[in-house]
């Protein structure tokens, strides 16, 4: 007995018969005795499609109308599916983005929530009806209609647990939990029960696009558990939250790669202070993410930065540091783009020193060098060539999750 | 220098190019310096997809979830079109029915306007901002969707206009204008240049759908002056008001037919007071809409009752009788489905007696035989034989409207 929100994602809903599968689940929870709110995403290829038809008329379209536009596919996903819960004989109301209340700020195609204004859906939950919400959509304070940006129904699920105070916030997916790597790749991988906020946001980070990142930062600060499942397969999925029993867990939880990298490295710099500041306040003004940073020692006066970016901002990147060669101060940009990333992430590494010298090793004996490192305090990151990536993820996992779990 | 309201119906915006041409006649209006608020519907099928959509999740869903869907259909329509403004640089925005204050009642699928809440819409005017708003819906008390129903756009328009103080209100069709008849049936009909509103009235009942009722008399009592023309063609079209220049306008406006009716008699029915009552009221309880009746003289202490129908409300209407055939008493009731209904319309028939016999004179050297005949101020219909329809129209037209315009 309790408020479970539920959230299905854009391949859950993409059909008639997919969408009954979907009011199929939320029913059964809501004959188990708990309140249900569901948040959808659009159907399938919707927004695709609303993107292709506003294209053809305007390329380069506000952002305000995009909004307008692209919240039909919700609208359209929220009302089907009360249709097929109403053919099931429950009470149930769909509401938009701005009927749940979901105010955003205002910038248009990547929104913030800033508060949810909860009566309605409050009072629809007191007559026992089952509530579906539009994800992905709000609207600003001047009651214009904002989207969310990419993985914005998630967001809108765990904002709705957190107002609401629910019980658990299930993120039902294509996947059935999270894995110790992509099981498409490494035989062995298994599914891990549990699994902690900061985990899964170093494994969201490192490309296991299981879960966005920014849900899973709201759900951290406002300690909201999830439940990442399948809404095909039935079975109980990976729960993320605050602390895991750790006897249980292995010190690594999971192998992550990420070919979607580029790596540039400015050569020949001054070695002199403030020549990191200038080089990453001219990538972040133009919104360019940095990942992993590395500085050589300097040598004969001069000192050589590496740092990698998404492939899509690499021309960019290069482009920024080159119109400013004269006043930082360097040789030339170099970049090299068929790289790959190779994580492994959890939470134990922080009270069990050696971890990342094992990885080092399984590397090693698999013949894979590494061109870059990075490390946190639950990550450990390198960079290999990228034809080198899934052995060295078949290596690394191996290394650490035997056939009985956990090769710690 | 006014404000303006066009209305654009879901053939004229039906594609991107389409949506380019209504994009120009808007922009074309406020360069002449007129404010423009532009309601659009939903794009050509989009409509009728959400239909099928539903229908293959739900065939009996709940009209507040039909409500939520179609209402996107407009939105799409809305945002595109504001889309193609921006790309000719003019100033727009798009609002949804809530955003631009249409209040309504909650007879979900068939709402009725019960205020315009104008804030929105006049700040933007005072931007001077081309202002887009999705016609056929609203919402009611409880913040939830409402559709107008069938020929709610127009409703939407004229309401706007009506709130807003405009000048004038366009309603774009896929016809230029109001004929004398229909110009695919009769070869010298003409468009007319100015009608007025109890004719259009008349007209949109007998079936020349050019208008629906709902906005014709919306825009009587408020004394909107309506103008309807073409998307496509550039012309010029049919202005309706209350008062037309009668110096240039021939008695007869027009001559319309309407094949979707059906003959009921209730045959034998005592001759004592409350029958008609008794009759009339069971229909209009089931919202049966009655057109023409006709009661005959009684014969032999028995009379008997005919009444006009739409097609489709036939087999109901005839059950609903047959059903309390005891109560009501009667001998049986009798139908006829193969005629058709043939009017001529025109505010200056009150003052001119002798046209309906100039109507009938026409029909009897053609050699058609009348069924029915009823009357109003402005209006004489007759029900014909469905295969004399065409003929009927054609005869009629030729004795009322010479080449020369006006035969009377």
């Amino acid at each position: 007995m309790g408020l479970i929100v539920q959230k299905f994602g854009g391949s859950s809903v993409a059909d008639a018969d997919r969408i009954r599968n979907v009011a199929r689940i939320i029913t059964e929870t809501y004959r188990r005795g708990h309140n249900v709110v569901a948040v959808l995403s659009a159907q399938g290829d919707t927004t695709d499609d609303l993107i292709a038809k506003a294209a053809e008329i305007n390329p380069h379209a506000s952002k305000r109308e995009m909004d307008m536009l692209l919240s039909t596919g919700e609208q359209i996903s929220c009302s089907l599916c009360a249709m097929a819960i109403e053919t099931m004989g429950y009470p149930v109301i769909s509401l938009t983005g701005w009927q749940a209340g979901v105010r955003t700020n205002s910038a248009y195609g990547d929104a913030r929530i800033k508060r949810i204004e909860t009566e309605r859906i409050l009072a629809e939950l007191d007559k026992r009806c089952i509530v579906i919400v539009t994800g992905f959509q709000g609207i600003n304070k001047y009651d214009d209609i904002t989207t969310l940006g990419r993985g914005g129904s998630d967001t809108s699920a765990v904002a709705l647990a957190s107002v609401l105070h629910a019980d658990l916030c299930q993120i039902y997916t294509d996947v059935d939990g999270v894995y110790t790597a992509d099981p498409r790749l490494v035989k062995d991988a298994y599914k891990l029960d549990e699994i902690t906020y900061d985990e899964m946001l170093e494994l969201a980070t490192l490309g296991a696009q299981v879960l966005h990142n920014r849900s899973v930062e709201m759900a951290k600060r406002y300690n909201i558990n999830l439940e990442v499942l399948s809404s095909f397969s039935g079975q109980s999925g990976t729960i993320v939250k605050e602390v895991t029993k750790t006897m249980e867990k292995p010190y690594v939880s999971g192998v992550a790669k990420d070919k979607d990298i580029a790596r540039l490295a400015v050569v020949g710099l001054m070695d002199e202070p403030g020549i990191a500041f200038k080089i990453f306040s001219i990538l972040a003004r133009e919104r360019i993410n940095v990942d992993i940073i590395l500085q050589s020692i300097g040598r004969g006066g001069t000192k050589d930065i590496s740092f990698t970016v998404r492939h899509s901002d690499m021309e960019r990147a290069k482009e920024l540091l080159e119109e400013r060669q004269s006043s930082i101060g360097f040789d030339h940009v170099d970049v090299v783009d068929d790289i790959a990333k190779v994580s492994i992430v959890g939470a134990g590494m922080v009270n069990n020193p050696g971890v990342a010298s094992q990885m080092f090793e399984a590397l090693y004996n698999a013949g894979i060098n590494i061109n870059m490192i990075s490390t946190s305090e639950i990550k450990v990151s390198v960079l290999v060539n990228k034809e080198d990536a899934d052995r060295a993820v078949q290596a690394i996992h191996a290394r650490f999750f035997s056939q009985f779990g956990n090769g710690n």
